[in-house]
């Protein structure tokens, strides 16, 4: 039985590409005392993971070489010598972007057999549980507010919007497609979408947003982290969730202007938060979440690549906007 | 009787200077139904004030040319149609920068006889209040966290850092010259104070917050907030008061590198405040900050500028870092 991995070839400098990584053959061995060997189904590609190559302090840790890219992935137990699971056993986990991976029986989670695993990667996943707490803990938005999201679109924006527009807010999306601004109001609900691209975004923007904005929720910084700062009402919140405009680069922008100095005139609160400081709180939203999966009030949008040898390709792609939701690599 | 008054008579590009405000004569009438006319006795030199004459957006209000310079003062009245106030009563108001000033009695408030009026442009006036409510409703910091301020020897300063104290903090002061950051430690009991023009005034901001930063003050903007946000501890908390580095000027700076990406990954929360948010509390703030003074637990210091005439350039002088404590104008 032999692995396949993803591996780290090299750290980029400037922009990530493909060659930046290498597909390696290896042995697997059999699971020792309390350790199950899993089997990697699809694991996740994510924006975030990107900071994790990036300069030195981050959440995503220190970058290294030679090492498996890391990744949450769900699979199926195919040998374990804990009595906690058994082969077949569906799991979600820190795959790394891998076939096979070996894990401690603290670091599996089981999937429930009626939920679909797919959703452990998306609304049930780090990604859904990132939308509820930044949204709900963090922006803390009231029903009749207007709520802004950044890359609306993508894995972590386009559960927000939605949840925002359960809890009874209006909501606007920020994109860099015109066919994702689309299918935003179009299939997700959203009350308007604006492509950032666009010459007039700022104009766009304001016409979107007639009662200003009381919730901005920024998945991007940058650019659209500064535009937001003047569409903020009195006592606006910014949700920091991730920077995804500053992390291909070595080189990242400042600040936008008006930081300090329009968060002091309009009272607004920035903070900044990361979903596993929530852990104690994961099944209280997964219930809550599950609910709205059921009920259909909540979409799910997954963004399927084939095949392990794709990941790096598709990671490059996703930094560069190619995604619509969650992707999620197959490893059939 | 003649009224004396700085006008604002040019708007500044660049930086401000004592030729974009020119004194006036004029006459002042006699009170109308309901009013109130106070001779200035003392008015606040204040740097936010600089912001009121800088760009559009700003709780200072637009800028316009013509009119009085505004501020508060205390002063005494002088004539009254008010049953509420009779001449002699001692009151702190918007005076403006001008010999006489006429109010409707809601504008004024009376200063307790038992009272030095001063302590109303000062520690119990807008900027004790400011450096009470943005340390400790903003900052919330806990006994034993460290607070590091900036302008720390400034109005708002000097007093936020003797209140961490008293509420059991670890003291850091950030300053431009040394002879403020010795005053700091040696008579009002910071534990550390820092002069960011010196060269490696960034290792030296690191060998003074050993435990890194919980709570940072900011009243500068720019470099120092730069500085902070890599001091800051997970799950620190910024109190955004005001923008200094930033006044002066028409062209403000960028936002500091790492916003948000520092937020994110130590869940900082960066929030600004405006004192008039907490005018339903200023009454039992005073009352503890009265205690304070009284006990000798706070010191106000106070930097005195005679004669009306020199407004102007004593507010260019504070801008440029020439103050130590609240700067006042004695008119005379």
């Amino acid at each position: 039985m032999k692995n396949q991995q993803i591996i780290i070839d090299q750290l980029p400098t400037g922009k990530l590409s493909a060659q930046h990584y290498r597909l390696q053959d290896s042995d697997i061995g059999h699971p020792g005392p309390g350790e199950i060997l899993v089997r990697t189904e699809a694991f996740l590609v994510a924006a975030g993971s990107r900071a994790g190559l990036q300069g030195s302090a981050s959440y995503a840790g220190a970058p290294t070489t030679g090492i498996v890219m890391g990744g949450t992935g769900v699979g199926i137990v195919v040998e374990s010598s804990d009595a906690g699971f058994a082969p077949g056993d569906k799991v979600v986990c820190s795959t790394g972007w891998q076939r096979y991976s070996m894990h401690a029986a603290n670091a599996l989670q089981k999937i429930p057999a009626e939920i679909d695993a797919i959703h452990y990667l998306g609304p049930l996943g780090v990604n859904g549980l990132t939308a509820y707490f930044g949204l709900l803990k963090v922006g803390q938005p009231e029903a009749g507010e207007t709520v802004m999201v950044s890359a609306a679109a993508g894995s972590v924006g386009h559960l927000v919007g939605q949840m925002a527009k359960i809890r009874g807010c209006q909501v606007i999306g920020i994109a860099g497609q015109d066919h994702k601004c689309e299918l935003l109001v179009d299939q997700l609900g959203f009350d308007a979408a604006v492509n950032y691209k666009q010459g007039d975004y700022r104009s766009a923007l304001k016409e979107a947003t007639p009662n200003g904005v009381d919730v901005y929720f920024d998945n991007t910084g940058g650019f659209v982290l500064g535009s937001a700062l003047f569409r903020l009402n009195v006592n606006g919140r910014i949700a920091c969730c991730g920077v995804v405009s500053q992390y291909d680069t070595d080189a990242p922008e400042p600040g936008p202007k008006g930081i300090p100095g329009l968060l002091v005139n309009k009272r607004i609160r920035m903070q900044g938060f990361l979903v596993f400081d929530y852990l104690a709180l994961y099944a209280a939203a997964r219930k809550e979440i599950s609910g709205w999966l059921d009920s259909g009030q909540l979409t799910s949008m997954v963004d399927e690549v084939k095949g392990i040898e794709s990941a790096p390709a598709a990671f490059v792609d996703l930094l560069a906007g190619g995604n619509v939701g969650t992707r999620v690599v197959l490893v059939e």
